[in-house]
C-alpha cells in the first residue's frame, strides 16, 4: 500500500493522458478534483492486485459521456461516489476498494476521487491499459464480468440503476443514453468484482505506469533530454514517425470524433508520410500506406519537444508531433479481447490485427 | 369488483381512443394483447377507488415512448410486468392492484395486460382521464406523488430504475431516454402508491367511462343512430364543429408530431372554417379564428359518420369529422394542474385556460 501525494498525481495524470492514446478525455481537471481533496485531509491510497484479497469487493467507477462536455460541465464533485453508494444499497454490502475502467484520460483520475471521498484504496490497476470510448470494451466485461447491476448518478441527484440487462453491450446503450439525458456526462459504477477475478482480468499496474510515464515526462523537460525517447525507453514503445501535421480531417459522426490526420515527416522521416485513422482514440498508423501499428496496440501523438499528449480535440495543423507505438498488454491481445477491441469492432475491416513488437527500429 | 369479458374489452379500447383525444397510441394492438390473455384463461378483474383498501399498494403501469414505435414493435409481452417486478425485488413487497397512468390510447390497456398476468386487480380510475405525452403529466405526479423509484422494461430483457430523481420532469426525461435506447419504447412501472392517496389523487371511474362510450358508439353504429350525438349525451360533451379536412400539416419536432388542422364546416357549420392544434393530442379547437376549447379539456375529433376516434397519425385530406369538446375532471382544473398541463406548458402561451361549459348549443 502507497500513499500519492500531489506530485504523484500530477505525474499519473501526464502519464494518463498519454495512455489515453488521443482519446479518453483531458485528466487535468480530473487532476485538481484529485489534488483538492487531498487539501480537505482525505488521501489517495494505491493498492497493488497482489496486495487484494481474493474476497474483496472492488468496483469499477468513472465518468460516462463525451470527454469535451466533460470538460465544460461542472461537477457536482460526487457522482461517482453516488454511483457507488447506490450499488451498495442495492446490495447491501460496503465496497473494499475501487478500480478505473481505464488508465487512459480522464477516467484515470475519477477512481482516485472516488476512493479519498469513500475512505478506500484504489487498486493499481485497471480495465484496459489505455482509453476506449465504450463502457463493455474493458477486459471485466471480455472475461467474463456480468456489470449489472450498474449505477448511474448525475450532479442533479439523479440516480439511475441498469439492474438487467441482455448483454454487456446493453449495458453500454443505456448508460449512454442515461448520460445523454443527464446532461451528457454522468458518473458510473458496475456491479462488483471479487479480488480473485481482478487478479485474472485486470490490466496490473497500469496506476504506477502512467506514473513513471509522467515522471519520465517532467525528467526529461526539467535536464533538456528527450521526453520521447525517455517514453520509448521506459515502456518498450517503437518510435514509428516524427513530422508535422499537413491535413486533419475530424467529424462528429454518432457521437464519435472520427477523422484522419496526415503527417508530412522530418528528421528520420523526412520525405516520408504518416497517416493515422481516429475515432476518439488514435487506432490506426501507416508509414507511405503501409500500416505498422494498429488497435488495441497504443499509438501515441506526443509534442514532438515536450512529449505531452495530444489528444484528438486539440490537434490542428501545423503540429510537430512524435508518434510511438507501445505494444498493449496482453490481455487485450487474445482472440477474445479482439473480437470486442480489435480493428474489425472499430469498423476497420482490411486490416488484420499484428501485434506490434516492442522497441524495434521504425 | 367485476370481471371484464372480450366485449367489455373491445368497448374500453374504443373508448379509449375517443379518450385519447388524437394522441396516445391506438388501443388495437393492446385489445388484441389483452383479449389474448383471457384466452389463456386469465382474468380481468375491476375495483372502484372506493373498493381499495387505504394501505392497498397500487402500481400505475404503461408504455413508454413513441405510439408509432409501439405499433410496429413486436412486444415480448411482459414488459410492464417485468417492470413492476423490479419495483416488487426493490421493495421487497408485493402490489396489490394496478393503475393506468393514461386511459386515453393504448396505455388504457397495458395495465389489464399487467393486471392479469399478475392475477391482481386494475383500478377503474388513471392519472390522466384522457391522454398527455410525458409521464410527470399525471394527477399522481401534480398532487405530491414521487415516482422513484420507477422501472423501465424491454423485450430482450433489460430493466433500468430510476432510483433517484431531482424532481418528476427528471424521471420522465430519464426514462424516455431509456425507452429510446432500448429501442423506442418499453413498459414502465412508478413507484408503488397508496390507495389512500389514489382515492384523492386519480381521476376517478375512467376505465368504466371509457367503456360505456365504447359501447355508445358500438350502439349507435348498430341502431343506425347518430353516434356523435350519443356520445354527447353520455358525457355532456359539446358539438364543437362538423367539417371536412381541407389543410393539414404534420412535422416531427424534438420527438412531438405537431401541427395544425383546419376544417371547412358543413351542416350547421357551412360556410364556417376550424382550426385545431395539435401536439401529439389535440390541443387547441379555433371556430372562425376564436378559441372555442383548449387544453385540458378534452377535443375529439371523431369520424363523423361512425363515431370513432381519428387519431392524429392517420388524419387526412377530406376526411368528414365532428369536433367534440368534452370537460375535463375538475383534478385538472386546479392551478398546480393548470402550470403542468395548461395551455402554457405546451408553449401556448396567448391563450389563457377557460374551462369548456358543459352541452352548451356550440
Amino acid at each position: 500500500m502507497r500513499i500519492l501525494d500531489e506530485a504523484a498525481i500530477e505525474a499519473i495524470a501526464i502519464g494518463a493522458a498519454i495512455l489515453g492514446t488521443g482519446g479518453g478525455g483531458n485528466p487535468y481537471i480530473g487532476r485538481l478534483r484529485c489534488q483538492q481533496e487531498l487539501k480537505r485531509g482525505r488521501q489517495v491510497r494505491v493498492v497493488t492486485l497482489d496486495e487484494l484479497p481474493d474476497d474483496a469487493r472492488v468496483v469499477a467507477v468513472g465518468g460516462i459521456g463525451a470527454p469535451v462536455v466533460g470538460i465544460e460541465k461542472i461537477r457536482q464533485g460526487e457522482e461517482c461516489l453516488r454511483a457507488m453508494q447506490a450499488l451498495e444499497q442495492l446490495t447491501g454490502a460496503k465496497m473494499d476498494a475501487v478500480i478505473a475502467f481505464e488508465m487512459g484520460g480522464s477516467n484515470s483520475m475519477a477512481p482516485m476521487v472516488t476512493a479519498a471521498q469513500a475512505g478506500i484504496p484504489v487498486v493499481d490497476a485497471d480495465g484496459m491499459g489505455r482509453a476506449f470510448p465504450e463502457l463493455d470494451m474493458t477486459t471485466f466485461s471480455i472475461y467474463g464480468h456480468v456489470s449489472a447491476p450498474a449505477a448511474f448518478a448525475d450532479d442533479k441527484g439523479n440516480v439511475t440503476v441498469v439492474q438487467a440487462a441482455a448483454s454487456e453491450k446493453w449495458v453500454e446503450r443505456i448508460g449512454r443514453a442515461t448520460a445523454i439525458a443527464m446532461g451528457g456526462s454522468a458518473g458510473s459504477a458496475i456491479a462488483p468484482m471479487s479480488g480473485a477475478f481482478l487478479k485474472r482480468a485486470a490490466v496490473p499496474g497500469t496506476l504506477t505506469q502512467a506514473q513513471l510515464l509522467g515522471e519520465a515526462v517532467l525528467h526529461a523537460n526539467r535536464l533538456h533530454q528527450n521526453p520521447v525517447d525517455m517514453i520509448c525507453a521506459r515502456e518498450g514503445g517503437r518510435r514509428l514517425f516524427e513530422g508535422k501535421i499537413v491535413d486533419l480531417q475530424r467529424r462528429l459522426e454518432g457521437g464519435f470524433a472520427r477523422g484522419e490526420l496526415t503527417l508530412e515527416g522530418f528528421g528520420q522521416n523526412t520525405g516520408e508520410r504518416g497517416e493515422i485513422v481516429i475515432q476518439n482514440e488514435f487506432l490506426l498508423f501507416r508509414r507511405n500506406g503501409v500500416v505498422e501499428a494498429v488497435v488495441p496496440d497504443l499509438i501515441l501523438v506526443l509534442d514532438h519537444d515536450t512529449g505531452h499528449a495530444i489528444t484528438t480535440e486539440v490537434l490542428r495543423y501545423g503540429q510537430r508531433c512524435a508518434v510511438v507505438g507501445l505494444p498493449c498488454h496482453p490481455l487485450l491481445r487474445t482472440p477474445e479481447a479482439l473480437q470486442v477491441i480489435g480493428p474489425a469492432a472499430f469498423g476497420i475491416a482490411d486490416v488484420a490485427y499484428r501485434p506490434l513488437s516492442s522497441s524495434q527500429p521504425g
